[in-house]
């Protein structure tokens, strides 16, 4: 017997639906398949992270990204963020993707259209040396498909300064606004409110080279992707690709 | 006796410092006056929030706004988050605007340009009615200047079915990169890898109109500031001041 209008359907290809990650308000924008989430995810530069010391919250904004169910991220060894997830602490890392601003006859209807997707783990400090190299190339490579070849690698200082924290994604949810104007039906008539949707794209500009760049380097050629104009989150999603496959 | 680089004022124009709010990787990025965390905060059209349901962190992106030390967000009554939050529980509420890639010719030194503030308080329902309506009208002139008299009034179900949530700025933090490639000295020379700044910004697109927009009506003079191709930090601080001043 159905109860609700939220998709039940738990499988290898959905995120078993819970408590914890049901998206309650608007639940018609709710989805937790596991291609919508992913496609989120690895559209961002940016995610913020939530986590708890001391009974209070924290919401710290870091570069993130995923393999296969884990999601790593990095920080200074120093870091309280990061010195609090290595006691494997549960945490709550949230991308989102803000698309554009709705401008309704009603104020409740004002709106904005966005993808976001709430990822659910605990966090574990990566201590394997080896994993730990291999981490840190991935992590420039994923947004820079190839750089870490081209770079220098790791002083021993720098290994130990970095912290490198990974999690396993235990569930997840995405929801997504993607309409137009969506007013009362006697509010198109009766209001005469001028009203709009404005798109909103994060956009790539044109590079800034190093003043210090050595004669006769060109872009490499893993960069193709990072065609100024070019909005980000297709930008990151096709490094993304090119990195991930 | 000064053991640190941080600066430890605090005066009216500045929050106070405890392990709270302490921005402790990269310390010298990190600022405590107001003016700065109130300007990162006021060209926002989103922030985060982190909260703590059963000792879980969760993190919520919503639209939010300032007027003085107090911040404002809506959302559904029916939503865990403003339900969890109407007992009065901590929050921290970040923003973070992406200003730039930046390939440096270490994997260490990557990094990101960014504005980010992290503000602490316990949030808290708003009963009152009156100031409940007053801020409902506030939240949409605070990114329309103008268009909670333009628009339809909230019908009693719509007052009901929506929760308003404020809350007090107890402490708060930002931190902001703003520099170009900064690598160690010797590898300017000794690594052939190519290094650059990529600028990255959310502009604001054309409106696209309302099908059902009637005949006549035009772009209301409140949003002057809403042209196309402008940043989107730009013209949230820009409709901010005009309509707080």
């Amino acid at each position: 017997m159905t109860t609700t209008t939220i998709p039940t359907t738990e499988d290898a290809t959905s995120f078993p639906i819970s408590p914890v990650n049901r998206v309650k308000r608007t639940p018609d924008r709710g989805r937790y398949d596991k291609d919508t989430v992913y496609a989120i995810l690895d559209a961002a530069l940016v995610c913020h992270i939530a986590y708890v010391i001391d009974g209070r919250p924290y919401c710290t904004p870091t570069s993130f990204w995923r393999e296969g169910d884990h999601l790593y991220w990095h920080g200074s060894s120093a870091s309280r963020m990061l010195r609090a997830q290595a006691q494997e602490v549960p945490v709550c890392l949230t991308v989102t993707h803000v698309d554009a601003l709705v401008m309704a006859r009603s104020g409740f209807h004002h709106s904005v259209n966005y993808r976001a997707a709430m990822v659910y783990g605990r966090a574990r400090r990566i201590e394997d040396a080896a994993e730990k190299l291999r981490l840190m190339d991935a992590f420039i490579d994923r947004i820079y498909p190839g750089r870490s070849k081209l770079v220098r690698p790791p002083t021993p200082q720098e290994f130990k300064a970095t912290a490198m924290m990974g999690m396993e994604i235990e569930t997840a949810s995405s929801k997504i606004r993607d309409k137009h104007v969506d007013d009362e039906e006697e509010d198109y008539a009766g209001v005469p409110a001028w009203s709009a949707l404005y798109p909103i794209t994060q956009v790539l500009g044109a590079p800034s080279e190093c003043a210090r760049q050595l004669p006769g380097l060109t872009r490499p050629d893993g960069m193709a992707d990072f065609e100024p104009g070019t909005p980000l989150d297709e930008v990151m999603a096709k490094t993304y690709r090119r990195t991930f496959g």
